[in-house]
C-alpha cells in the first residue's frame, strides 16, 4: 500500500524554486513544494543588533509568519491576538540558526540581513521549506552585496537545506516517509526535521515522538534515509545560485 | 511630455487578475496592477460579529496587510512593533466599507467573510488593487456558497472596483492622471480613490491635497476621467466572475 | 417637514469656540457643536520625528480619542483592550492631514505641535469639529510661537475647517442635510466630511455610500452647498485669531 | 510667611461641582478644586465581574486617566506605550475602594457602575478630587436608579471626600497644609491623601515620606486639622445630592 | 479566643531571613514569615532613567510578581493577559518609595538598583514581607558596592521594614491583630500597612477600610500596637546586615 | 585535560529533587542541578482549551519562566516588553509536548494540568531540568487526583526526564559531555537535548550545530552516551515518585 498520494516512501513532492520573486528584496525566492508555498525575502539593512555592536561582524535574523488563509481553516493574525504565535516563535528561531550556520558573520560586516519567510499555503513541511526557500533568498542577497561590491566576497559559504521525514505505518510495519504532507503530518507516530548543509553535516535536528517515543534505532534509520533526499535538494539550490 | 512609464493621462497599467490563487480559501484571487501585487482571499465562518448577533444578517470585513518587504525597504512587522500601523487601519476600514456595499447582507445569513488583502509587492495604488481584487474573491466565495447549497442566491449583488487619480504638472498644466505608480504617487499635488459599482455609482470617494489644496472644478474632472476607468475594470472583473 | 431637530437642510448647530480651556497647552480650544464638544490642546515640543530629521522641518500631528463615556453607551478604553480603535486611527490620520495642509513646516523648524482631540461628549460630525477646534488651537500655539519671539511668523498659513454633510430622504425626496447630529448621521443614505481651506479650496473630501451608492451629481450638489456654509465657520475661526 | 499662593495653612482652593456636565451619564460631575479639573462620569452597565457573578450584589469600580496635556508638558497617551501608567494603576484601585466603601453592594444588585476620572487639568490632588468628584457622579447615578424605579433605594449609603495634606517648612517649622497645589506637592516633606465619610470614619488614609520619615505625632496632627476641612467638603456634596 | 492560628494579637510569625539566595544577584534574601514566601534581589546596573539623567544622582526601583501558583488557585502570569495586575504595579510602587527612603541616591551615583521580589508562596503579608526582605537584599547589594570600592561608603543610610495590622473582632471587641495571615487578611474589618525606618520613623502608612470605616482612634491604636513589632523586625535585620 | 569543574565527560552535576516545595498546588518540585534551580508547580484546573472541548480527554500545558535576576545579568520581564521572549516560547513548547508524551489524556478527563517552571537560577540546562523536574510536579498531581478518588487512577504512564550533552575539543579531540554548565554551553560546537521516557526511548530530541555542523556519527555518539545518565535520573526520580 502506498502513500496517501500514491507516493513512495522516499518521493519527494514536486519542488519548484523561483528566485527573484520580489522586485525590491537584495534576495527571494518563491518555493513551491508540493502545495506547501512560501514566499521568501532577504532583505540588507546597515547596522547589527545590541549584542553584536562593534563586533565587526554582521547577523542573520529570520521572521516567519503564515498568512491568515494558508491553512485549511482562517487563523486570526498576530496582530489581533497581540501576540507571536508560540509555534511561529520556535520555528523562526529555528530558521535563524540553520541559515547562520552557513554564514561568515565577520566576511558580512556589521550588516543585518532579515530573511522573511511568509506562508502563503501551508500543506506540511512550512518549516523545512522555509530553509530551503530562505537560504536561496539569502545567497542571493550575498550575491548581491558582492556584485555590488559592497562585500569583497558573498558571506554565504555553503549551501543549507532541510526536509521533514516521519514514521507511519506503511505495508504493515512503521516505516519513515520523506517529505510528509499535511495529512500524513498529522498521522505521524513521530515527526522529524533534519537540516543539511552542502558539506553533508547536520546543523539542526529535531525529533519528536508524536504518536508514541521512537527508538535511537529508528532516529538513525530516519537520517540514513532522509541525507540522499537533502542532497537532491541541495542539488537544485545549486541550479539557482552558486556561491 | 510623458508620464514618468511613458503612459498617457489616461492610461492604465497592464492588469491581471488570478482567481484560485488559494488551494483552501472559498474566494481567491491575485491581481497585479502593474508592480503592484496583492494577494486576496475571501474566508467564509460561521457566526456573526455581536453586534450582528441574532440580526438574521451576515457581515463581510476587511484585512489588509504589507509583507514586511512589500516596498523598497523593509517594515518591520505589525506584531514587532504591537501595533497595526495606522495607514492599515484606515485602509481595511475602507476595504470592508467597499465591499459590504455590494452585498445583500440578509441573503447571507449569520455568515461572516473575511477578505484577507496581503500586499506582496507595492508600486502604488494598493489600497485600489486590494478593492478590486478583494471583490473577485469575495464574489467567488459568494459563489461557492450559491453553488454548494449553502445559500440561494449570490450574496454579492452589483460589482465594485475602485481607482487611484492623481494631479501632477503634465506638458505645463496640473493634470488627472489615472492609476497611479509609487513615484507618481509621491509627487503629486492631489490624491484621490474612487471607489464605483458596476451601476456607475459612487460607493467610496477620497480626495487628498498632498502638494496643495483642490477646487470643486479639479474634482468634478477627476471623477470625469476616472469614471470610464472603472468601466474597463469592473469589465474585466466580468470576464472573472459572473454574478 | 422638517429635520429632527427643526432645522431647515443647510442650518448648522450652534458654534462656541472657546480658546484657551487649558492652561498649560501652548494653544487650545474647547469647541462645542450642538451636544457634541472636543477639548483640543496644542503642544509644542523640540524635536521631529525620525522621518523628518535633519530636514530643517517641523512637524504637525494629531490625536484623536473619546472619553469612555463620550456616547450613549460606555466604551472600554483603548488601553483595556490594548487596541487604538480603528476609528480612531482613521480619523486622527485624517486631523493630522488637515492640519498640515495649512501649515509651513520650514518656517515651523525642528519643533513638533500635537494637536490633541479628545471628545468630551459625542452628537455626530466629532471628526469635523476636531479639525475645526484643533486649528483653532494649532493657531494659537503658532502666535505662541511668534509672540515669544521662538519663530519670526506664525508657521500657520491659512484657516482650514470641515463640516459633515449627508443625504436623508427629506420632504419627498433625497436631500443634502448640513452638519448632521447623531441621530441624523444613522440613517443618512450617504455621508460626506469636507475639508476647506480660508481660500476655498479644498485639502480633503470624503464621500461614502452607506445606504446606497451616490452619483457624481449628488456628489456636485454636497460640494456646492457646504462651501458656504463652511465659509461660515471659518468666519467663526477669524473672529478668535488673526494669522 | 504664607503659601505659595497666600493661603493660610488650613485655607482650601476655591471648589465648583458642577453635576449633570455630561448629557449621557446615568451621573457625572465636573470638579474644579483650584486650577485642577477632573471630568467624572458614572455609567450603569448590567451585569456584573467574573467574581461576583451569581452573589446578587453589584459591583462599583473605577478608571482614572490624565488627558496628554493635562500637565505643563504633555505625555505620551496610555495606549501609545500600550502600558496603563503604573501611577493612573495605583490611584484608580484607590478611588474605586473609597466610592465602595459607600455603597451598598446587595441593593445595587447586578449591577456595575463604573465611574470615571478624567483629568482635563492637572494643579495637585488630582486623586482626592476624583473621590471628590466622583462620589457625586455615583451619587446622581445611584438616584437615577431609584428615581427610575431601577432600584428600590440608592444604593449610595454615605457621603466620602477626599483631601491631600502635606507637611512643609512653613513660618520656620514644619508644618501641615491642605489641599496642596502642584508646586506644593512637588516641595512636600511628606504627602498625606484622606479619605472620610459623612459619618467622620475613615476609608483611606495614605502617608508617604518624600523628604524624610514622619512621626506618629506629625501623623495624628495630619488627621486632626484636615478632619474639619473634609467635613466642609462633604458640606459641600450634601447642597448638590441628597442620598 | 485566640487567633485563628493559636496567637495573640500581638504575636508575630516564625520569621527567617536567608541572605544570599541567588548566586548571582549583587545583593539577595528569601524571606519567609510565617508560610509566605519571597524571592528577592537587588541588581545594581549602570546608568539612571530618563529622568534622572545627569543628576549625579542613582536610582533604586522594585518589581513585584507572583508566581502564577503562589495563592491557593492558579493565576495567569501578566505577560499572558499582556496587563501588569493592577494590584502589582501599586504594591511595587510602594516598594520602590520605601526603599528609596532610606538611600542616600547622591551616594549611589549614576547606578541603578532593581529590587525583584518573586512571591513563591503568599499567605498574607506579601508586600509587607517584600519590603523587608528587599531591604536586605538593597542593603547586601550596597555592601557589595563599598567592598568592591566601586563605592566610598554603602548608600543604604537606615533600616527599614514593614507590616500588615488589621482589625478584626477578636474576644468580643474589634482589636488590632499584628502580621496577618491570608485567613485574617480576607476577614479584616481595616487592614493597615505600615514602613518604618530604624530610626522609628514613618515612610508609608496605608489604611483602608475594608468591612467598614475607622476612627482617628483606632489608627492611633494600630500605630501604637505596631512600632514594637517593627522594632522587634529591623531588630533581626541588623542581625542579617550591618550598614 | 578535565572539564572545567573538574569532572569527566559523563559526570552528571549533583541533582536534587525537593518534592512538595510548594504549599498549595497540588504536585511540585524544586529541581537544582548543579546551580540551575528550577521551581516547578503542577496546577490543576477543571476545563480543557477550546481544541479538547467534548473530547472526553484532558490538557497538559507547561510554561516556562526566568526570574529577571536568575542569570549572570538581569534580563526585564516579559511583561516589560510586553512579549514572551522567543526562547521561552521554544522551551515552554518543548515542557509540554515531553510531558504529554507520558500522560494519558484520556484517562486524565476534562481536566487541564499546568505545569509551570519558573528558573530561579541558570548555569545551563534549564530546560532539561524543567522536564526533569516538572514530570515531579506532574505525577504528584496525578497521584493527588487518584489518592483523592477524582480520578480512578494515575494518568501518568511512564517516568520522562531530559539532559543536554554537548561537544567540545576536550583531551584534543571532540568529546561529547555530559550536563553541560553554563560556560560549557556557551563555548560548545554542538548542543544536543535528550528527552527519554521510562522505557528507554525517545519523545524528543533536538541537536544544533552551534560552532560547526555535526556528524551522523557524533550524534549517534551523543545518544550512546546520554542513555544511560538519562537512566540515571530517571531512577532519581522513581525514589521520589511510584507511578
Amino acid at each position: 500500500m502506498a502513500r496517501i498520494d500514491g507516493r513512495k516512501y522516499n518521493d519527494l513532492r514536486p519542488l519548484t524554486l523561483t528566485p527573484g520573486c520580489s522586485l525590491y528584496a537584495e534576495g527571494s525566492c518563491l518555493i513551491e513544494q508540493g502545495n506547501t508555498r512560501v514566499f521568501c525575502t532577504a532583505s540588507v539593512e546597515e547596522g547589527v543588533p545590541f549584542h553584536k555592536k562593534g563586533s565587526g561582524e554582521g547577523w542573520v535574523t529570520a521572521e516567519y509568519s503564515m498568512l491568515p488563509r494558508a491553512n485549511r481553516t482562517r487563523s486570526q493574525r498576530d496582530i489581533s491576538r497581540l501576540k507571536l504565535a508560540g509555534r511561529s516563535a520556535e520555528i523562526q528561531r529555528l530558521i535563524g540558526r540553520a541559515l547562520r550556520s552557513v554564514i561568515d558573520l565577520r566576511a558580512l560586516g556589521e550588516l543585518t540581513i532579515t530573511v522573511d519567510c511568509d506562508v502563503l499555503q501551508a500543506d506540511g513541511g512550512t518549516r523545512c521549506a522555509s530553509i530551503t526557500g530562505g537560504f536561496i533568498a539569502l545567497a542571493l542577497a550575498g550575491k548581491f552585496l558582492r556584485d555590488g561590491k559592497y562585500l569583497k566576497k558573498n558571506p554565504v559559504i555553503d549551501y543549507v537545506a532541510a526536509l521533514s521525514t516521519g514514521i507511519i505505518p506503511l505495508d504493515g510495519r512503521d516505516s519513515p516517509i520523506l517529505d510528509m504532507c499535511y495529512e500524513e503530518d498529522s498521522s505521524a507516530l513521530a515527526d522529524f526535521n533534519l537540516v543539511m548543509t552542502g558539506a553533508g553535516s547536520f546543523v539542526e535536528v529535531q525529533g519528536t515522538g508524536e504518536g508514541r517515543p521512537y527508538t535511537a534505532d529508528e532516529f538513525s534509520n530516519v537520517l540514513r534515509v532522509t541525507t540522499p533526499a537533502l542532497q537532491t535538494i541541495i542539488g537544485r539550490q545549486k541550479e539557482i545560485v552558486t556561491l
